[in-house]
Parts: structure tokens; C-alpha cells; sequence
């Protein structure tokens, strides 16, 4: 299933980044079909994803490689990696552990516009709380 | 179901724009859950989105407006618009009319990685080809 050194490189390269050398990156969850988040990957995060088959993407607010899920183990396996026609933006098929968002909801995107209101549509799913960024 | 102009601006203020005034928004198909694309919207396109119930990006290579399908006609109506837990991401749950990308594809993300090879997994809809960014 993982790729090899070599083909994760040149389909790192063959990728179009931003200005800051970035990527953005979906993960979805391969069979709920559900929207986890987006972040942001560099050139060696694609690489470390695609050989090592768990998802690693670059933290722009500690300017580090942020291997998903290291401290809290809520990783993110990596079924498919899915490229855009722009080749600029990544879809990640991915088998999540646990809450993919750092307030412990299964998604990040838990706040919907209903009836000219912003609503909390749902909870967070254990009460510990991972560190953010995990 | 539209929102009004007066809640629409509040909510477009309230979310987290990048240094070019952009928000990543993630168009998903509403019924089968399928990731179509991903854009970008500026405050003026969020507010049009959530006013007028139809998805209006901005164009980064045209530096305008771009409602979806306005010459093509595969527009995207608004189910409902999720914010992610950094206000810095939207999710838009769409009915999108005919194929999401400009190949003619049901969605960008046709391109995947397997067995160490990029493969293209999805053929193009129809044999007519709208125009880019449209």
C-alpha cells in the first residue's frame, strides 16, 4: 500500500505549492465519507504521508512537521491520496482514530450557518482534551 | 433557508481571512458526500453565498467574483455552509448541477496515488468542455 521513496518524491515535486512552499490538504474519512479538516502540507510531509502511509502535515504555527496525531494518538492511516486538476490542492482518504479535531469532535467543522444563526451542531466526543495541533 | 444580508455580513466578519483576504472553502456534495473541489472566497464572496443560497467564489487568477457555473450553468446551490474549529476553513454542503470540475469530471480529485503510480480514476462527463474556472 505505501508508495516508495522514490515515487513519493517525484509526486512531491510534481505537486504546485504556495508562495510559503504549502500545499492544502482534505482528509476525509475513507468509508463514512465524512469531511475531518483541512491543514496544510510541505514537500517532505507528501513524502513522509505517501512511504509512510500515516498522514504528516506541516504545522504553520510552530513551523515544524506535525506528524498527525503523535502526542494524542488520534493518527490519520492513509488509504488513498488523491491529487486536484490544479495539482494544488490534496483529498486524503484516511482511516481516522479517534476525534480528528483538537476539541475532541470527530470533524473540525462542527459549527453550521441555520436560520440566520451560527450553531454548534456537535459535541465534543471524551472529555480529556488532546494538546492542539494533535 | 437563505440567510440575511445583516446575519450574512456579521458571520463573513467573524471568519479568519489569510493575508490575501481569502478563506479555503471545501465544496461537498450534499446527498452522496462526495469532496468536489476546493476555492477560495474573499468576505464579499461569502456574504453573496449565504445571501443568495449559490456558491460564489474568488477567482485568484482572474481577481474577481466567480459565481460557480454562471456561464456554464453547473452552478452550486447552497445546503449549508460549516465552519471549522480555527474559523479559518469552510465546508459547503452543495446540489452541484453537472460536473464540478472544468475537465467535465464530477469532481477535481480524479487524479490518485496507487501502486507507486499516479492513475487517473474518473472520466470526464460529457464530451463539451465548459471554461476553465467556471
Amino acid at each position: 500500500m505505501s508508495t516508495s521513496a522514490k515515487s513519493a518524491t517525484q509526486i512531491a515535486a510534481s505537486l504546485t505549492y504556495n508562495e510559503a512552499g504549502l500545499i492544502p490538504a482534505i482528509a476525509q474519512q475513507y468509508d463514512s465519507d465524512q469531511v475531518l479538516m483541512m491543514a496544510w502540507m510541505n514537500e517532505d510531509a507528501v513524502i513522509e504521508t505517501l512511504t509512510n502511509d500515516r498522514v504528516c502535515y506541516w504545522s504553520r504555527s510552530r513551523s515544524k512537521l506535525w506528524r498527525k496525531g503523535e502526542t494524542s494518538g488520534h493518527i490519520q492511516k492513509l488509504i488513498e491520496l488523491r491529487i486536484d486538476c490544479d495539482r494544488d490542492t490534496l483529498l486524503l482518504l484516511v482511516d481516522q482514530r479517534g476525534p480528528a479535531c483538537h476539541t475532541n469532535r470527530q470533524n473540525c467543522f462542527f459549527e453550521a450557518v441555520r436560520d440566520d444563526e451560527v450553531e454548534v451542531i456537535a459535541d465534543p466526543l471524551q472529555t480529556e482534551t488532546p494538546s492542539a495541533n494533535d
